[in-house]
């Protein structure tokens, strides 16, 4: 394995804690994010933010929304996102609903606007070795989500982390999202050896995409109570208030109240391996603004 | 997919629970099994036994030993197991352990004498559309225990296990232990979501093998959890009191007191998931014989 | 790299020519092996004799017929082959037509009957590492058509070989046909890097299934031509009088007129790789008999 | 399969041929590229054209130059090539043979400057799916070599071909260069079944990689010989005047003299399928400047 002396353990014990607004990834608590494919609408966002945030009297099931604004798809044909417009809607429900937002970044010329608006960028699993793109990360006030390649190594994942951090940028979480492979059952094959190596090699947060993994909405909580028991730091999960209506992704979608059920069940999995749901309740004032 | 109609869940709710031994598998008890890649003699199981075997006052970490007698082999110039002299050390071994023995069988001709000297014959990646002796399983009074080939479907190995619940047998556990990937680092990808999908699909009881699927002992333990937690019914863990010195298979061999702890670390995941460690204890005169 | 003692070159220059009826594999004439995937009844195999084999006026398209009369399939439900009557289907078409007949042995138990039927036993890519089925070989007096298996290694297609070579019988002939992939396009992804590799690796002949490999029609002379160009000995075509009906494998089925022109698109390439066309006609009597 | 409505073959029997220079690709003759992975020094790419380029008497084995000045390399810690300063050098030694020059582009920032001093700007492998380079490539004025990415399917390679064609850029060279598998052997496999495929289902030119699919020099002849059999339109060769001391992948780099061999051994392979080695020779007071 190539050396990573930035982003690799390289022997020392230290574990990096990537704070996000009130939440942080890589510490005792677990770090789960929802959300859909892509940002629809305001009202869409509210919804989640509302059913599975936290608020003044209890901490709520996720610590921070996702959702894309610029899609990467197959077809130049397919819906691409609903561009720049969105970016005032991902920060707006982000400041009323205390919630930090984690959204793709596909271009270096989407990155200014985009660290006014977003809290984490995501670096998309097509994107995990533009490494224009991740050296332009390296030099940003931001922290970057960087989703595994389709058929990336481990050793070419934490490369990649490596050129972010050594342009400057050491607040990179690492996500396993499936990796490719000969049976179409499933849409990838979620790789949970890689998160457990992922966390030996490195001292990286690494979270873990139960949906893009599975691809169907049945596989969704199992694989997401694997990934807590395996060590994962997070979850980043696909959901919709209609997720049979949503716009992309919708086979692999799951509705909010299974999200819940699923936050409440990694409880207990998560004690067994020494961690936790999060705990932070939102302040009173910022949940007020929802209500408007 | 390919109609299963005897494995296949067709609807129905029904779980097959396979008894062997004392234990059982599919059931709320979780499966353990471990043992060492190949058997090498009969003091070897004797001390895996004894330090994980149930005795009369306290049920034991596992509820089977495990050891190949006839080993499949890449090249037939490496060690191809101690042959049929293993036959009577591990039916000894389980007699006196009141544990049940899993072996592999590599041909028809071997069944006969495997059906007299071990509990649940097990067959390997390498042979899982070797329909020939599917068959031939189909019509023994035996658990089988199928592995997963190394680049198989899930819809494959369903239907492998209905061709030997289609000549008569349907006591068949389904087995994942890695398919073939792109990535060196580990020795297989192990595929999780196969479990889910496995448990879905079929009414069969589907355990792991964490040791094949990562190839190294350091990532035996996650993978063990995450394997509970999302779903499987049990484990197959290689094991040897003296890992470094084990004749095949050194690497992804963990120690006795390693699979002690592992095991110890699974009783809150299985909870979580509705399951529970097997508690059954041993009856007082089969230990006194392992003493002999 | 494993070493091969008896299959593997070793440093040596020599070429193993495997001889089969009036034609040989490895040497400088192309093999050319042409049938349906599943004998179906005597008048299939006869029609393909008659429109692609030799006569005493014209060496023919193929110098060997192919049709499982044991098919390995995925489900126990699919058709498995006509069995033990097409034994004497292959053994008289075989005889009146002057061309070996290839078929696959799927268990050592028909190892006996197909010795006295068939000239080329044929291992399928699910028996690869069969190795019981492998050793059983070792000992017949049978060239042995060893086909890769889905996901196996270069290594270890040279080590099956192996086997089989160690237990006595050194006739083995290796068969690229396609290796397991995530693209579902074609229906295995044709590796002809594996074949060079073979090449240099060891002594045997190396021939390609271009049918199983495409597992489209459109796909199949090209990749025929592109093996040739490869330096492969020769190739296994499935084709058929009506493609369209073919009860298995349809698919990929090329017709009997799509064979006769695909071959003689290889001549000029056989030749600008130091290679020919086979040139063998069949003796006049033997041709009689197929008019009767 | 998505509808490609610009580059898809949509029941045409149209063909795009690319005019690159004095030469094409998609047309009659075949299309030799060859050159260095990275580009040293002016010394090394004179050497290069020198040996291979057309002179006013010959007609030369390669029709263009290839080699990067910017490197997409797996560690931030390896050679990024020489950057911009190697632009003069590739836009010297192409006036002065009169060569055009491939040469990859990594970010849409470098696209200004390389319109200015190349020929046809490549897409790296990593960089198939970086829309936001695609749809920039789409509105220059330069052919562009698109390569597939290592796991990418065939639709996904004809789509994101259409990326830049929807852009406005029809003048796209697809580009097959091996698919990642679970075999270390090879570097990649070749998938030539691809090729086969996208000239039926494209009116694209497509080349192949035989360098980068093999990964060791003494696959790279055979390979180029398969894929130009299979109906590719040229070929992109990894060669050096010295390989041993290449910087980058010396170990699947071939001689000058080993690249003339080879093509030699095309020009009745080409013929077979239809084709020939390209005729054009460099005007005499081109060949002069080399001479300066």
């Amino acid at each position: 394995m190539k050396p990573a002396p930035l982003v690799g353990r390289n022997g020392s014990e230290t574990q990096t804690i990537v704070h996000i607004g009130n939440a942080s990834v890589g510490g005792q608590d677990l770090f789960i994010v929802g959300g859909p494919c892509a940002v629809e609408n305001a009202a869409q966002l509210a919804a989640i933010a509302d059913h599975l945030g936290p608020s003044p009297s209890q901490p709520g099931q996720i610590q921070a929304l996702r959702g894309g604004i610029y899609k990467p798809r197959t077809s130049p044909y397919d819906f691409q996102g609903v561009g720049s417009p969105g970016l005032d809607i991902i920060k707006r429900i982000s400041q009323q609903s205390g919630l930090p937002f984690v959204t793709e970044v596909m271009a270096v010329a989407q990155i200014e606007a985009l660290v006014d608006h977003a809290d984490v960028l995501q670096v998309g699993s097509r994107n995990m070795q533009n490494f224009d793109l991740l050296r332009a990360l390296g030099q940003v006030n931001r922290p970057v989500l960087l989703k595994r390649g389709l058929a990336a190594t481990i050793e070419e994942l934490i490369m990649a982390a490596e050129y972010i951090a050594s342009h400057g940028n050491s607040n990179v979480i690492l996500c396993e999202r499936g990796i490719r492979s000969f049976d179409g059952y499933t849409r990838n094959v979620l790789d949970l050896g890689a998160v457990v190596a992922l966390k030996q090699l490195t001292h990286l947060p690494v979270i873990v995409d139960p949906s893009h993994a599975a691809g169907r909405r049945e596989l969704v909580a199992s694989l997401s109570r694997a990934a807590i028991a395996a060590g994962a730091d997070g979850l980043i999960i696909e959901c919709h208030p209609s997720p049979d209506e949503a716009i992309s992704d919708a086979q692999q979608t799951i509705s909010l109240d299974a999200v819940a059920a699923l936050v409440e069940s990694l409880g207990p999995i998560a004690e067994a391996v020494g961690r936790r749901l999060a705990t932070a309740k939102s302040a009173p004032a910022q949940r007020q603004l929802v209500a408007v």
